[in-house]
């Protein structure tokens, strides 16, 4: 019998109403002939209040006890979608990540996945029971709880989805799938039927509001196809997949965008071999990605290197790179927060020309001055100023024709 | 290393400043060169709205599931416990009941420990760790969570000084011990420094608010000593164990109380052999505790049965009885519920006389009228109205001279 694994984020389990309504689907998942396994969030707002209480009982709670802490919203809703199940007159049972068998490394509130053991699970399915897994939580070798970070029960599904051979794995959140840009900036959005899986990942700042990147990651790199619906309506979601289907047609499909964008420029910087991998390297020792990173022509051996970190990150990159400037004796370094990204996001845009030169045209012409670039395979970001964000998006969503259909 | 199990409830971990104040008393016991296992309830009314969750959900939870949500509380408590040690430099750890290797029976709701694999918590012990336990919680052989019902905590304790043969079980708690009596009735009632563990289990109406019976029972069992005091003082507390100390002096120990009493009476009953058993095994079957039972002397082959019951089981005792006094021929059956225990209790009382009378007596000068009578070894118990409890313990604590020591 074809397995289903459906994902419910925090909003779609947000009270007893909601949990309901999220057995319902799960149910009737089960009565079209699929062998159904459910993975959860905590409901609402469950974890950004766990999290205040610890920081109640001090300002740097232990990650592994964190971990403990945190992984107890998910108990709750899952224990909650199994009452509401077996009180429909379901069979149901509710797993945490430990007994679905998710085994993970000890990195604590990151941990990795190392391996799914499902055995309790096809037990469970085989007794035709829907089975309710407990998302962003797994468990080490010495029976330790960990958390999976951002994104977790995402990935929690893909993961799952793929050890237990399912057919598909469906992400259900309170949007209704992925648009060609966000309909709330965009009103002439277009919802997409269809979307790759590299396109979503570049996608992502868009997507993030959808799903995670690190959950498409692993669904590319096993081929399972992922539907991202809306839990609250029965429209038919966004397939995410590996298909050719896309290549053809308007090689842009979606326009990105990013707010949590800050610049830092390092000034006067000796233009000498090993000084740009000491700075990079001291900010991935902090954790800190960097995005696009730009160094200027050399002139008479001083240069000047900007790069792109997230908002979020920016006091930390700070007080990483202010030893590091001293050392390599740049004369200073400043910041720039009032920044967001733009991007056009497509498959194969690499390989037909003249993508770029319209990207810059379209935002020359709504009179938005372009700071930095940068591109990779399948995108083209421009780093403008944060007012124009909107005017910028819907600038492009006009110019590669997006509302129109492929 | 002498081992010291410390039991907190859940108003002494009510927020995160007693969370602390916990912290600092378990690292007083270890800087007196103890081993600390610290075992904790669920803070304050966490179980009570986790069971308002539940029943928004449905009005009859699933046991399974709802053992698994309520695990949660314990879990929440734990975590922040040991993040607050850690915190202050200590070193700590928490494990679930699962991990700290709690093996209970599959009865949800209400599992008995059938062992305890302490290795875990021995391996954290010798790294000079404080282990923090999850209370009121334990794991089937198949590695569902369980809960341990009324007294869960308390129970887990114990079990856990006695597998891992610690020298003393403390159980901390909002009040100071345990009195000759209630001290918000009797303003004169004595701490008491000590207790028998029979003498504590007979108490338990009183004691209930200090320590389940259950736990108590436990303790007697393997002669484990259990300090019970308050976590919000340096007052010494009560000692229960099984010494001999305490058989010198007043035979009588303290008065106990229980206001959720009703009576039952079963009116006009054929006085043949097997109706009594027919009717207090229909009670056993709805798990309802018959407390004392009293049988008038039969006038023309009828008779009239008495019993009490808890106030709260009185609606499902009587729908359990209706059919069999209908099958039994009984004319009818009648409640009240407007009744209240009070008891004397003192080891070694039976063997010395006159206690009885001079309860009996004691009471009457009060011109309190007694239902029904009830004695155990240690224990005579009178069934007096609900409205003079007040007096009656404060008479019968004046009688027996409770306000002066041993």
């Amino acid at each position: 019998m074809a397995i289903v694994v459906q994902k419910y984020g925090g909003s779609s389990v947000a009270d007893a109403e909601k949990i309901k309504n999220v057995a319902r689907r799960a149910i009737a998942a089960q009565e079209k002939g699929k062998q159904v396994v459910v993975v959860v969030s905590a409901m609402g707002k469950t974890t950004d209040n766990l999290i205040k209480l610890a920081q109640q009982v001090t300002d740097e709670p232990d990650e592994r006890e964190m971990d403990f802490l945190l992984s107890t919203g998910e108990i709750v809703s899952c224990s909650l979608l199994a009452m509401a199940l077996k009180a429909m007159g379901h069979q149901a049972i509710s797993l945490s990540g430990a007994q679905a068998g998710i085994k993970t490394d000890a990195v604590h509130s990151r941990a990795r996945i190392l391996g799914i053991e499902p055995r309790r699970i096809t037990k469970e399915l085989d007794r035709s029971k829907i089975v309710i897994v407990a998302g962003f939580q797994g468990v080490t070798d010495k029976m330790d709880i960990t958390t999976l970070g951002r994104g977790g029960s995402d990935t929690t599904a893909v993961a799952l989805a793929i050890a237990l051979g399912a057919e598909i794995c469906e992400i259900y959140t309170d949007v209704d799938g992925v648009y060609t840009a966000d309909p709330r900036l965009v009103p002439e959005a277009r919802w997409l039927k269809e979307i790759g899986y590299e396109e979503m990942l570049e996608m992502a700042s868009l997507g993030s509001k959808v799903m995670h990147s690190r959950a498409v990651e692993l669904g590319e790199l096993y081929k399972m196809p992922i539907l991202v619906a809306s839990s609250f309506s029965n429209n038919p979601g966004t397939l995410i997949h590996g298909g050719a289907s896309m290549e053809a047609g308007n090689k842009v499909r979606g326009i990105a965008h990013d707010l949590n964008v800050a610049k830092v420029t390092i000034v006067g910087v000796p233009d000498k071999p090993g000084i740009a991998s000491k700075i990079f390297d001291s900010l991935a020792k902090a954790s800190i990605s960097v995005d696009t990173i730009v160094q200027n022509a050399s002139i008479n051996k001083v240069t000047d290197l900007t790069f792109t970190v997230a908002k979020t990150d920016l006091n930390k990159a700070m007080r990483v790179i202010e030893p590091v400037v001293k050392a390599v004796k740049a004369s200073e370094c400043v910041s720039d927060t009032k920044l967001a990204k733009v991007s056009i996001v497509g498959a194969g845009m690499q390989s037909a020309s003249g993508y770029a030169a319209r990207m810059f045209k379209a935002l020359s012409e709504e009179g938005i001055n372009i700071e930095l670039i940068t591109t990779s395979e399948i995108k083209i970001t421009c780093i403008i100023d944060e007012s124009k964000v909107t005017d910028a998006i819907r600038a492009l969503h006009k110019a590669f024709e997006l509302e129109k259909g492929v």
